[in-house]
């Protein structure tokens, strides 16, 4: 996909900078393009779930995100944009080094985006998808 | 619903003392019935998205939490569950004192376990539902 | 819900009787109020899937359609409103003499109405809850 | 991906055939291969909607066979499949002269199998996605 407009990528690393939760997951931004981006996450002990792997919901945001910035990478100037729904597809435990999510565009619109994302769990050794997301994103004008 | 099997309060109190996210989101069991599960959580700060608001992650958290442990409070003996899939509607921004999860069962089963959870945020003076989830679980044996 | 506007009913009832699916599936209306729209539609041979249940497109069908009439009931004028995306949960197999969906509103809102439904298959003798569906719902200006 | 067992086209072709929904929808499969499995239908004027395209329910059908059959593909003798819960995005009017709808395996398992689906209506000049689906599918054997 093509980018409209300039300026996008210094737009979504400003948002994502004042994101607290992607602090708090150590979560960076590694991939920033036109209708596609990844953010990386190191698979933290107070993420954690009964079972030892990164709980469902640290896919989740990751996979939340990564899409919400895919959308948000297409809009212009001030728009931002909210998750309006999102459906996670549990694929394998989550367990690993780091947490890969890799959100893109599917449809992009006027009034929704359709979105969608990966979540891949890496070692140094090799990776496996632990997750499918597939969800809608509405525009916001900040207040 | 009734409960088919003594212990399931025990059962789930000590599954959830051991998720290291629970406690990093200061989460607490406020209701454990058979097929009917609560969970609260404080907005914290270090859990906000760009907007300020407690991130759709948190809801996930807790709303699948308490709709798996609502699961688990069917099942007999050893088994635990795991999400397969869940999908979250955003109905309003997370902001408050704090986030109240009421997961529940819709379908038991042997083989899977059909569940829903709504998410409200609670001030002092009033609660509004911020998201309604819906998905299913699967029993596991612990290896 | 209380209406916010007069004639919904006469509204849904035309749109309702525009729809060639809901006359090839049999469908009525049995119910139409502000925020709740109720269908019925008998299990027809033509709509069987490959065990000889009505085939799972039919309770989308009939749940989607009950929710979408469900938020349409809560709108002015010349709207009409669209499927966002849907989820659907399978809970038992659709057989019976006839299927029974009923839609209500989650969250009204101007932009976008979440609503839910629910899907029973009834005989003579009771009825089993075969389907819960959970999506959003965007008004349309028709062109 | 690379079929495990002989014989699943011929098995997939007659369970097809049993499906008497498929039959009064006209559709026909036109692509049976491991793991992806594609379903072609015209638009009926029976089964259209209140705009005069085709309902939503009918994309689903087309969606949710195509990726339950690519399940099928990758099971053993005389495994059945049934869908657990399928979210669909629609993301234009399904419009045009007929429905193609291409389904594919996301991650198989013994347990549970995760698929997704795309459906485009085409016309001789062209093609747009009307939907996208992600799901799940369990084998179930005959009773």
């Amino acid at each position: 996909m093509k980018a409209r407009f300039d300026g996008f990528e210094a737009k979504i690393r400003e948002s994502f900078a004042r994101q607290d939760i992607m602090r708090t997951l150590g979560a960076e931004l590694v991939r920033v393009e036109a209708g596609a981006v990844e953010i990386v996450a190191p698979v933290l002990d107070e993420m954690r779930q009964q079972h030892g792997f990164a709980h469902a919901a640290v896919s989740f945001a990751l996979g939340d995100s990564a899409a919400g910035y895919a959308a948000l990478s297409l809009m212009e100037g001030p728009d931002e944009v909210l998750t309006v729904e999102m459906k996670i597809n549990l694929l394998a435990p989550a367990q690993g080094a780091r947490l890969h999510a890799k959100g893109h565009v599917v449809r992009p619109g006027r009034r929704l985006v359709v979105v969608g994302a990966e979540v891949w769990a890496e070692t140094d050794g090799g990776a496996v998808q632990v997750a499918l997301l597939q969800g809608t994103m509405i525009p916001v004008r900040p207040g």
